[in-house]
């Protein structure tokens, strides 16, 4: 039986595909650091559980496909707390960012439409774009310019006239690049020019260190009509199993093409957006000490990273995440060697090979993606392990 | 700011868009008899929340992407009293039987590709298959004629190059029409002979009335590796608002490719997936109950109906769902009335009308679809106010 084209072309993810060999690690015992996943440790905020506890209607019936009126109110509530103001018409609840970014992603495209993304990126986008029917063409950066990609000169070569969007992640994954307000300014001039759509995937928001600012796509009132902020409670809550996001967006054509593929899947899950409404009534100190908290284990990890000779890295500026480039040809080979044939007194770890991160082939192959959502003392044992496992891994005559 | 040819192409739900109207009037006190959506006011097993309640890790994380290992035994299980042996990785969870139909097309479906189905459909498939670049060719069927579809003569001429699924729900969403088993066999040689995909939408499977027995497509062995089952707890358990249904095929290429597509959305709801895992437990008694009383409230909605001057309407032997034929010239019209200027002692009906639930252009304006899931007293009243309705109506000079 024959399979659509557009499936054979979309990538198993590298975050989950190895997923098979660390299991088995796992049943034969070895403990498993897992740096290749945002699953942070963090405990999700008690108000979520309570407030789902409090469910006491007979029927767990549908909700309304843009979302439950108390979750728009809440997110327009936060919002406004960035100086945005927002209205419940302009928030459509979705499955998770994943589903936002597949909606919109669905509702710009038509078949061969060309998305501009700063490569290294986050792997599903890759996964919706081509769905869609569309192609990412890379804006490529490197470790060793910072990551570097809000520039004029870099990007307007890229841009042809099937070009539909640019889309961000700020704070980035893998990166963690931080935008700043000039650069992001850069890019809505550039979106203004060449009329194009600016897809802000603002995720991990919240998580920007060393004192960075961080100013929302939407704070742009020039661009009102063109852009579109993709949100999650995930990271931002730890709650990355009550698959609750969304899109925001002041373009109500837009609004109303995704409303036509929401009332298709229905609606999202009633009880998790009645957990999602009370988590953003936390307390703002909450996210004060989550982020010290990523900031200590970034540190960390970045400071054990540094004693691996070889390794090239920057020091990411926010998110959880860190890109590093390793002495070796193949991280994904690397990979499985750790899972399948190395431990140190019964510990392995595992990361993400980063050449699924690059649309243009050949690039990421020595680079891999660590997720720094562990405690501070697992980053540090993990960090240490990837040391210790390259030094074994050379020394048996791998390259 | 311009939009995708294919989200331009999709309809508003023909369930979902009166709400405005229906909202209004609730807002002025008018209330309204819900016969539009498939939204069930039969309780949800308790064990849902006794399980969703008995959460209590601290952190709400990811599930696995093909979903819960204990919800995907559970499925398996189920399948088993109907003689069917499935193992869980034939079973992917899906966000309700919606995304199960949406993944399902975006992987055999090809730009430009075709999926027959029986007209009048449930109206999201046009969305579905249109989101993954297909097309619907109907299988005109007429109430007149009792939705007979399963005819080799009807089907073989729509067959073409293009044509790579036949899409069934049974027992049928609008229609109620049940499959006899030789029904099914024709199905199945017509897949066989022309290499076509059978995508079997069984989410309906315990309401079959009037002692009929359920076949399940799983059952022909024929055809494993190009059957795939689309199934969904919200009807099954009256429990809407989780948001779980699942693929169940042993075509493991088709498995493969969901998985790719399901990598990318990360995983569905974890607290869902644990009550959905408890549900599938509850006694067979459950069933019997609940068909019961679905049976009953399709007797009394069907005599209600024919009390109706006019009325074309088969009785349908499944489901929970008429369409019935209104002597009017637009149901739509009809109904936007109802709401905006009818009432009888302060209560209305809303239906959907069922122009949307045909591909045929000018087919259907003057039917509509009655979800008949809510306590037989409700139904009979809002039948009687549609009759009651209708001959104000007619009164006050409209066709």
């Amino acid at each position: 039986m024959e399979l659509s084209k557009k499936v054979q072309s979309m990538q198993n993810s590298p975050i989950r595909r190895f997923n098979v060999y660390s299991l088995e690690a796992e049943k034969n015992g070895k403990k498993v650091y897992h740096f290749n996943i945002g699953q942070p440790d963090i405990k999700t905020p008690p108000e979520f559980m309570e407030a789902v506890k409090g469910f006491n209607k007979d029927v767990l019936a549908y909700a309304e496909s843009g979302g439950s009126v108390d979750l728009q109110k809440a997110i327009c509530n936060y919002f406004s707390k960035f100086g945005m103001s927002i209205e419940p018409k302009n928030v459509m609840i979705t499955n998770g960012g994943s589903e936002a970014l597949s909606m919109v992603f669905t509702s710009i495209l038509n078949e061969g439409d060309e998305v501009l993304i700063a490569e290294p990126f986050y792997t599903n986008y890759h996964t919706f774009i081509t769905a869609a029917g569309g192609k990412i063409v890379p804006i490529t950066t490197k470790a060793e310019e910072g990551y570097k990609y809000a520039v004029k000169e870099k990007i307007l070569p890229l841009i042809g006239p099937k070009t539909k969007a640019i889309s961000i992640v700020n704070p980035g994954n893998p990166t963690g690049y931080i935008l700043s307000r000039e650069e992001m300014k850069v890019l809505v001039d550039i979106a203004k020019e060449k009329n194009l759509w600016l897809i802000a995937d603002e995720v991990y928001r919240e998580f920007a260190y060393d004192g960075r600012e961080m100013t929302s796509f939407g704070q742009f009132e020039e661009v009102a009509d063109r852009v579109v902020i993709i949100d999650s409670v995930s990271k931002r809550f730890s709650a990355c199993g009550a698959r609750i996001g969304c899109i925001v967006t002041k373009n109500e054509d837009l609004c109303g093409a995704v409303m036509k593929i929401a009332q298709g899947r229905l609606c999202c899950p009633t009880l998790d957006m009645i957990g999602a409404a009370a988590m953003y009534g936390v307390d703002p100190s909450y996210f004060d000490a989550v982020k010290k908290e990523y900031e200590n284990r970034r540190n960390v990890t970045y400071d054990e990273l540094m004693k691996i000779p070889g390794v090239v890295c920057q020091k990411p500026g926010g998110a959880f995440y860190i890109m590093a480039k390793l002495p070796v040809e193949s991280t994904e080979d690397f990979l499985v060697w750790l899972l399948t044939k190395y431990d140190n007194n019964g510990e392995t770890v595992m990361f993400a090979p980063a050449a699924g991160f690059y649309a243009t082939p050949g690039l990421g192959k020595d680079e891999l993606r660590i997720a720094y959502c562990l405690k501070a003392e697992d980053m540090k044992r993990g960090a240490e392990l990837l040391k210790l496992g390259l030094e074994e891994y050379k020394k048996q005559g791998n390259k």
